[in-house]
């Protein structure tokens, strides 16, 4: 008996674990307390060239930008994605300790409880699944989320 | 011995189902396919205001805030949320079929595979916890997912 109590235990805290996305719309601002982002491409920089490699899966979603000379890039703050950093709210802005400390929602700090960020690039030219732009202020393999015009 | 058997099991898959985050930073690109973001806050709409009200905990992320008058707002289409609406990649613009169809990635559409808005609102007012913005294109109780300058 006992034994079975120890599994009925563990199965419970699974089931416990697993249901709370399961809830009716109506109550979802109560139950769904997080949401899940998937990259759509990765930004590289190889010989002199900047990209958004965006996934073959995404590739349709580029019909249309080529009329378009700049995109706003929302990418991952990948390399602060630790609960630590995510629970930083204030920061010098700037990194600059003689600027008085600033809460991160009035700055665009890279740490953040959502590690997005938002920039705004010029682009060169769309081809295929490639963007080319001018420059982004992310380092090499950082993964995109979306793009907009 | 087949009881402990059981429980092991249950250790064992409980360890795998939560150790595909734990990867080195150079395996990031292939280890992690997915991020969470959580709400920070909720859009209110009462009595002819209109409000961002910040959760509690992520209130000291707002000091300085009251020093500019605008502020971008980054928030979840959480009425979109299902994998088929994920999945769309074209849209008419502004929803009118005399709009040749264009990539979400050339648009703000609300349909896109991460579901994030963003939008610049007007600040009247930071007290406490609570922004009190002039207007706002999104659905009472939309879930905030950042604030930038």
């Amino acid at each position: 008996m006992r034994c079975f109590s120890v599994v009925s235990l563990f199965l419970l805290l699974g089931v416990l674990s697993t249901g709370s996305g399961l809830a009716a719309d109506d109550e979802k601002e109560q139950a769904v307390k997080k949401f899940t982002v998937y990259p759509i491409g990765w930004v590289r920089k190889t010989d002199g060239h900047t990209t958004i490699v965006v996934d073959k899966k995404y590739q349709e979603g580029l019909l249309g930008l080529d009329q378009f000379k700049e995109v706003w890039v929302l990418y991952w703050f990948d390399r602060n994605d630790t609960p630590e950093k995510r629970s930083i709210l204030q920061v010098h802005p700037r990194g600059d300790k003689k600027n008085p400390k600033r809460g991160v929602f009035a700055t665009h700090s890279p740490v953040r409880p959502n590690l997005i960020a938002m920039t705004k690039c010029k682009i060169i030219s769309v081809k295929d699944n490639v963007i080319e732009i001018e420059s982004i202020d992310a380092f090499p393999d950082t993964p995109v989320l979306d793009l907009k015009n």
